[in-house]
This record gives structure tokens, sequence and C-alpha cells, in this order.
């Protein structure tokens, strides 16, 4: 890619997972041969799965992602391997392996599995194999959970590196899935609404999102959610950033969103609670200084960019 | 929804497919009971498409999308229903039916089926039912092509007034599928960038324009497809307008983004060419004078929204 030295100048590259210098070489998965080559080639390495969680390589405080084709097949029976792209010269695949035997896992004492969520909120791997971690963990949960045809029952196969599954019996192809998910934060005059879903952590209020259906726009979809979610009718809706967020696939859509009205009605369902929050007062919940201990989401959630972006009145 | 008089004042309103002011009572469908009441009562609608194509009726030169269930019964062998939202005080529906006998289909002078993309273009029925047909459309879609478990290949159930299919062998819940695109005019000083697809009629130039995949912001995938089918880096990228597109089922995210250089390299599979455009030759373009026969996409597509938006320099 020779988009490098735009990483950081938009603001979709301040999200958790966002940063992947990786080149995909997306038109060549195709190429069976040239994928031969690459996986034969002594300086190609694989991230590895076991089933949703990363596998890491640990050495004390020292963590590592990359392993050898050889090193993961030690480690778990393989399943599905997917090309990821070249980083630099070398490419890089995602191996999923099966629910490791006891005696593999206890077989190096230099493994350890961590969910992706801990590996960013710890950085215990640099920023670009985070989201290169991210995109293999979507891909391969695809995988673990479209084996078989959706068009007729059958096995499917895996061709084109890894990112499509055709069926042999009645030729269906089948690709990756992303879902794309609204996420906004609703503002009115000099406040903006956050809701607690019930299974939030105590005191954490967060921006309302939902998944986009067919037959809508972006904007529309906002408009649909806020007023299904909290009764509240919205006018202009402005797109502000986009996250990879791989739990286990969607695309956040960041939007800022202008509420016509303040009367505030929970549906009870989505929400617990949703209410009104002044600058001064999401200051106080991103700081974790809260009197009554609200609390905001960590950086690695794009609602964390949207209501830190509103609260220092620097988002337009 | 209360948002209707929003509509055509964001620019994805200007999209086709965009207008739907049904009120989709998502929080309601999974109330059986509630459905059921919907079903039966006298008001109650269905729009219906014959596999991929809806069927209208026609009087003369007059076309209307809605029929009552037993009509839908009438024409075919009902598939999926599914609940498409409240159009005004009364429930419209969607019903699938398997390809019409040829005794159903003659036996009313009074039914034709047409593709959407000619009813939109042809403006057969009202803009916010297209707005339903299409909705319609990308979900019966998912239906026909979706009725096995991806995860264990039994036979699945619908649920949830048709926006849920259960897995009776190994629990799993599929969801409709929609697909984020990213579709952008690539620009660099006074010039933009439109390519052509083999499959595209003579003289036809559009947007670049690909799938976003897993791991990508909206920005990075326009940055990886440009550079992938044009060879260009690209700097800034600016979200522009979205559209539901019911071919299948695509969410089209359009951007502008500005070209670092302005040496195209056409990668030859996914486009046969790409060449600068002046806002002149644009012009000509859409409207059908350029000298060379060159032609721009209809005003259904976004590719039109933001190729007439740049030429008339009105997008900021």
């Amino acid at each position: 890619m020779q988009d490098q030295k735009y990483f950081g100048q938009d603001r979709s590259s301040l999200t958790g997972f966002a940063i992947n210098p990786l080149n995909r070489l997306s038109e060549r998965r195709h190429e069976q041969p040239f994928i031969d080559t690459l996986i034969a080639a002594p300086t190609t390495r694989t991230v590895i799965f076991s089933g949703e969680t990363p596998v890491l390589r640990q050495n004390g405080n020292e963590y590592g992602a990359y392993f050898t084709f050889a090193e993961a097949h030690e480690i778990g029976s393989a399943g599905e391997v997917a090309f990821l792209g070249l980083d630099g010269e070398d490419a890089l695949f995602a191996t999923l392996i099966e629910e490791e035997t006891p005696e593999n896992s206890q077989a190096r004492g230099d493994i350890a599995r961590v969910d992706l969520r801990s590996i960013a909120t710890q950085g215990l791997v640099s920023v670009p194999v985070i989201g290169a971690l991210a995109q293999a963990k979507s891909l391969l949960y695809w995988h673990k959970r479209h084996r078989f045809c959706a068009n007729c029952g059958t096995l499917t196969l895996v061709s084109s590196a890894g990112w499509k599954r055709d069926c042999p019996q009645c030729q269906a192809a089948h690709f990756p899935r992303t879902d794309p998910v609204v996420i906004m934060l609703v503002q009115q005059a000099e406040h903006c609404l956050l809701g607690r879903q019930p299974i939030f952590p105590a005191g954490l209020y967060s921006c309302l999102a939902g998944f986009l259906e067919s037959g809508e726009t972006i904007e529309n979809a906002v408009r649909r959610e806020v007023f299904e979610e909290a009764g509240l009718p919205i006018g202009k809706v402005e797109y502000f950033a986009s996250q990879p967020w791989p739990f286990p696939a969607s695309l956040m859509i960041g939007c800022m969103a202008e509420a016509l009205d303040d009367r505030v009605t929970v549906d009870g369902l989505e929400l617990e609670d949703a209410r009104w929050f002044s600058r001064e007062e999401v200051k106080q919940m991103l700081d974790k200084t809260h009197p009554l201990h609200f609390s905001a989401p960590p950086k690695l959630a794009i609602a964390n960019l949207l209501i830190s972006s509103w609260a220092s009145n620097e988002w337009r």
C-alpha cells in the first residue's frame, strides 16, 4: 500500500484496529501457484487463532504473534488458512486451529492464548499487528461459522487464498461477511445522549448503536435506531469516522446526530437507561472522576472517539 | 418514523432507493401475536417477488405493487414472508413466491413481472414504494439463498417476522446480510478519474468501487481499491453519501478521494480502462453530448450523484 504516510491523518485511523498496513494483493488471491510460492517461502509467517482466540508467543513480558507454518502445526491441527497480505516483503497468513489438545498446549511453555480485546487494550503486540489480528479474526470466524453452503447445505471448499468458499453441489460462491453497524453521538444544544445496555458494567454509558438493515442509508439507519431505542426524532446526521470491529465482524460507522427534541423515552429492551450529559460531565466520565462513578467506553472503541471529540468541541 | 421532513435534506436521500418512510418496528418483530394480528388485518398489504423480480399490478400505464395475501397466494405458492413496516397505519409485508406456474401467470391479465431497475428508472410506482421494494428485494434474496445453516448444513426456520433464521440442529441464529461497498470519485487538480469494467455498455465510464473487507476502515478500503485497480496512491478521503443497492444487498458508501499522483496503471482485470476527465467532459457525459459518445451512470446510481456533484463544484 502507498498510503502509509496517511495513517493518522483521518479520524478513522484514530480508532482501535484501524491501522493495518498489509498489502492485501486481493487481485492475486485466486492465483494458486503464486499463493503456493508464498506459503513455501522461508520468510512467510502466520498468525494463529485457536477458535476465536489469538495464540501468542510469550517470553516473559514480550509477546509475538507471528509463527512459521511448522510451529502452527505443532500447536494444533490446522483448519482454514487465509492470506492476509504482504508485510513489507514477507507474506503473512492466518491459520485457524481447532481447540488445542491438552498435550499440544502443554508441550510448549512459550505459548499463550490471549483474547484480542486484552491484546489491544494492553498493547501486547505492535499496533499494525493488532490490525492484522483483527483482520484475521473476522475472516477466520467467518470460516468457522460458514463451512456449509447456505443455499443447499453442502460442505463447501475454501478457495481464493481463504477469501471465498465454493459449493461443489450447487456452485454457489460465498464471500466473507462484514456487517455494517451505525453508532452515533446524539446531541441537543449543549448536551449529548448516552445510554446503558443491561449487559454493560455498572456506571458505563455509551453511544447508541445498531445494525444497518436492508434498504437503508447510513443516515436513515441512525434515525431509526435512535427513534426506536430512545424515542427521539433526529434531523441532521454527519458521518464522523469508521472502525473495523472484530467481535465478530462489524464495520462501525460513527456519526454525529442532532436530536430535534429532548424528551427521551427508553425502550427498556435494548437500553435500560439513556440520559443527557453535559461536556463537563462527559469529561469526568472519560477521566474516571465522575462523582457518581459513571464512565465512558475505553479508547479501543469508536464510541470513545465520538464522545471525547464532542466533549473537547474539536470535531468540526 | 419521525424523520420525514428530513427526507431530501441529506445527500444520501438524493440517491436511488434511499426514500423509505416505513416504520419498521424492528423492536416488535419477535412478538408473534403482534405480527399475526398485522397479517390478519384487512388493510394489510404485501409486495410480491417472483424469485428476484417484483410482481406488479398493471392497468394500462398504471402500476401498483401492493397486494392482499389472498392475491399473493393466487399468483404463486408463497415461500418466506417478512414484515417490512407500517406504511402510515397499515402494515406492509414482502412475500417470496417460487417461480410462477404458467397457469397462474396466465390466469390474471393484470399482473406484470418487471425488474426493479426498470421500475425505478421508469418510475412505475411512487418513490417510497420503490424504497420498500428495494428493502424487500435484499431481504427476500437473503432468504432465497440462505435457507440452510452455514454452520452445520441443516434447513433453518424463519423467525422474527422474516428478519432471522434459526437452526433447529446447532441453534445458530442467522441474520440478513448487507455488504458494504466503497465507491469513490478520485480527483486530482481539476480532473476526476473514471473507469470502465469490461461488462459496461460501450462508452460508459463510472466511479471505481469495491467491497470493503474484514479489518478495514472505509477510508482504507477506498485507498486499497484505488491502488489495486488503478495504481494510484490516495491521500484524503471524505465520506459523501450512502445508498442501499439491492443488487442483491449492498450498502454503497460514496466518498470523494484525492489522488497523490496522476499516473494511472489499470489492472486490466477489474478495469479495462481508466482515465482522467475534466469537468467540461463530465458534464457532456452526463448530458449525453460527449463527442466520443462517452457516458456516465444514470441517476439511479450513487456514482451519478458523486460525478455530477463534483462536476458542478457543489459538493462542499
